[in-house]
């Protein structure tokens, strides 16, 4: 079916206002965050903007019956072109669709459509003192539905765990039209082991599954203090060390940051005033919980990492606490600025390892780096062995794209030589699909099968995640 | 293939040691701890008790070329037939492989045979001050296989989750004897969102997706420091609105109890001294964290609490604490005995709903109770809305067998009718399958799509979950 043909059923079929086939408009929807797709954007054939369930069901019936791909999207702020229409197809904008349905404060759980932004919908669960946990950088940006289909999480996924720990249910509609709902079709409750865990299985399932059109979401009530402690080392494997003696000491803290050198020199280039200490790396603990147990973990931080640490700070005071964490907000814009001509790349930025193989990785990293003569930032989620690497460049330079290619693929590969996967949280999308055979082997056989199962013809988000 | 040649096959492939085929040795794999299978025991055609990764994948394929259904299990203290061979097979019987292949406590994590017993894990554990948080009521008996199968919990799930939270990742044998790993072949991080979800599909999926031969767990920092409150009612909707003033005040217990009247007339008449208040609830919470963090909440629960409850003590102290839940500890025992030729029925025990439709459960499990002229006990982790009902029954009396399980179907749907479900962490097996659609609609046509893709010919665990 041609293009316009493909528009005029589109358009029949649920007004003009919910479909974009203008070649100005689509190319917005032509590439995300992730450079891949910067390098080689790619136009849909016609964007839908759905309100309803039955909308997002008549696209999806009519997508079946003519073999037209169909790649949900939220905000467009993921970093692996998981919303591109690689091949052309609908895309499915999501990201205006943005109700918050039902907040059940009396059960800790909201009901949303896939377009809610992730801080809004915190805005409005702190009315009830609730909130949802996982703390995405982008969230002024991104959406729930992003959030789902990617498993997002960020900052607190140490203590917290990521965006799959509270999801109770989702409906989804599938390729072929079909609507279900999973995790019971009337259940709110919070513990449930009826049936394969198919609500687990969608989310991170990045848009080949299905689309999803409501999330059930549980929420967590929300602390009463937080304090941040900040620490400074001379040497790189004290750091992840200091970590662990952390978590021995029987602290979670919610969240555990490292800024490497290369961040360090970064942050202190790009904004002076700030003047982190001259180190091998810069560690952020942040403590949530009751007043008196912050202050007593804070202690505690303050005693077992000083034993590793040039210097350790730590504060509750909210002015402090914000200057301590200035460095590790501004990293990434200030990565972008350590070459003259340079943009950050968003590629091999996410891998994650064990967290006894962190300071090797950094190590490895900055010495590829060198090998390819490309400036790499590195700072990241260091409690879970989430590694950020910012590799900069002029993306105008055919010689530097070559360059930083070769490097994110050494990069991808180490991460699994480490005992650790190409992608921590931002997702496989296009542009980590090669490493599926060499992270999960025969395994890859029966994600496939399971795809098949909900999407016979292929034509959910074709050429994604593996 | 007759039950002769099985033996005799199985025998050629692992030697006579690992192979039980008398029927007096078969009969203890009859039934488990679940009514229906004492109601109607089956035999399996033989018994085989892995010791590796090959064993396993020998038997599947051998059963998978001989169309011959094999059932995976632990320690058979599930309560829903989910390791029964209803139609005959191999029964696999995992509990005596119980290695603990490596604590890692550098990265917070241990790599375990299926057979491994939960309590023992943990006694290692506490070695390196971790612990794997889930708490079911069968810690001394149960395997982590079987906690994987049925994704189990307990007394600690409000604010520690369930055991699929803590599954990095898992070795699991196929129908066809593929043998594949999920969460990366390689991988030992804590973090990763690389590929479809297959550890989480797997969690839960009680052994109809292939059998786990290997399960890398994360563990976490054990706490400091613990206390309990127990708070006395004497009107049951204040009970759940309790709990929520908790959650609010911003204070996620560990564990969260309810005894009804029910459960306090059991536990007195079955040990006077313990002599609980008269009430119509008595709520336990359990707090965890450090020591100030700890007597914080505490004091917080006491105030919160008060405003709804006749009475609230809090204590700290060890003996103290014990006393406090020692009602508790012992309901299951002496729900048993609220009949004098009684025998409490496993059938019913399970539901989950919503927090805010607790107290409204209770009162329709006790006036179903009634209505069938059948006694039953109430208690549960109401923190997560977890209601277990202990119907007791004499086994022996045709007509009150006829009337329990009519009572326990009642209760099965209401649960459902309740925005609930018909089990919050034992799991569906062979006895909670009929409520499928009811609770999962068009979701089960995709379950057994997914089922197909890891065993097309149906041999895995037949006639279980759905």
């Amino acid at each position: 079916m041609d293009k316009a043909a493909v528009k005029n059923e589109l358009v029949k079929m649920l007004g003009h206002e919910k479909v974009l086939s203008e070649d100005l408009d689509l190319m917005y929807y032509s590439y995300d965050s992730s450079f891949l797709t910067k390098l080689e954007p790619a136009n849909p054939t016609a964007v839908v903007m759905p309100r309803s369930t039955e909308d997002v069901a008549q696209v999806m019936r009519f997508a079946f019956e003519n073999d037209i791909p169909v790649i949900p999207r939220g905000a467009g702020t993921g970093e692996t072109g998981g919303c591109i229409a690689l091949r052309g197809g609908i895309v499915l904008d999501l990201s205006t669709w943005d109700e918050i349905i039902e907040i059940d404060a009396s059960n800790m759980q909201v009901l949303v459509r896939p377009g809610v932004i992730h801080a809004k919908l915190n805005e409005e669960l702190a009315k009830f003192n609730l909130f949802f946990p996982p703390d995405p950088g982008s969230s002024q940006m991104c959406t729930i539905g992003g959030m789902v289909a990617n498993n997002a999480s960020g900052l607190r996924a140490v203590k917290y765990g990521t965006t799959e720990q509270y999801i109770l249910g989702l409906e989804v509609v599938l390729a072929n039209g079909d609507i279900i709902t999973t995790g019971g079709m009337k259940a709110k409750c919070i513990k449930n082991v009826s049936g394969l865990n198919l609500t687990k299985l969608m989310v991170g399932s990045e848009g080949v599954l299905g689309v999803v059109t409501r999330v059930r979401l549980r929420c967590w009530p929300k602390p009463r203090a937080r304090g941040i402690a900040m620490a400074v080392f001379d040497n790189l494997d004290e750091a992840p060390a200091a970590v662990l003696d952390v978590y021995q000491a029987g602290i979670l803290p919610s969240g555990i940051e490292i800024l490497d050198s290369s961040a360090i020199n970064a942050v202190n280039s790009f904004k002076p005033q700030i003047n982190l200490p001259q180190a091998e790396a810069i560690l952020l603990f942040e403590v949530d919980g009751n007043p008196p147990g912050v202050e007593f973990e804070g202690n505690i931080i303050k005693e077992v990492v000083g034993k590793r640490a040039r210097t350790v700070e730590w504060s509750t005071e909210a002015k402090r606490m914000a200057e301590l964490w200035e460095g590790r907000s501004i990293t990434a814009t200030a990565a972008a600025r350590v070459k003259a001509d340079g943009s950050r790349i968003f590629a091999g930025e996410d891998i994650s390892v064990p967290l006894s193989k962190v300071a090797d990785t950094l190590r490895q990293i900055r010495a590829l780096g060198d090998k390819y003569g490309i400036k790499v930032v590195n700072y990241g989620h260091i409690g879970d062995g989430n590694v950020h690497t910012a590799p900069v460049i002029n993306p105008e330079n055919p010689d530097e794209v070559e360059k930083v290619l070769q490097l994110v693929d050494d990069i991808h590969r180490l991460a699994v030589e480490l005992e650790g996967t190409t992608t921590g949280e931002h997702g496989v999308g296009a542009v980590r699909r090669q490493y599926a055979e060499l992270e999960h082997g025969l395994a890859v056989k029966y994600m496939q099968g399971v795809k098949d199962a909900f999407d016979a013809k292929g034509i959910m988000n074709p050429g994604k995640l593996f």
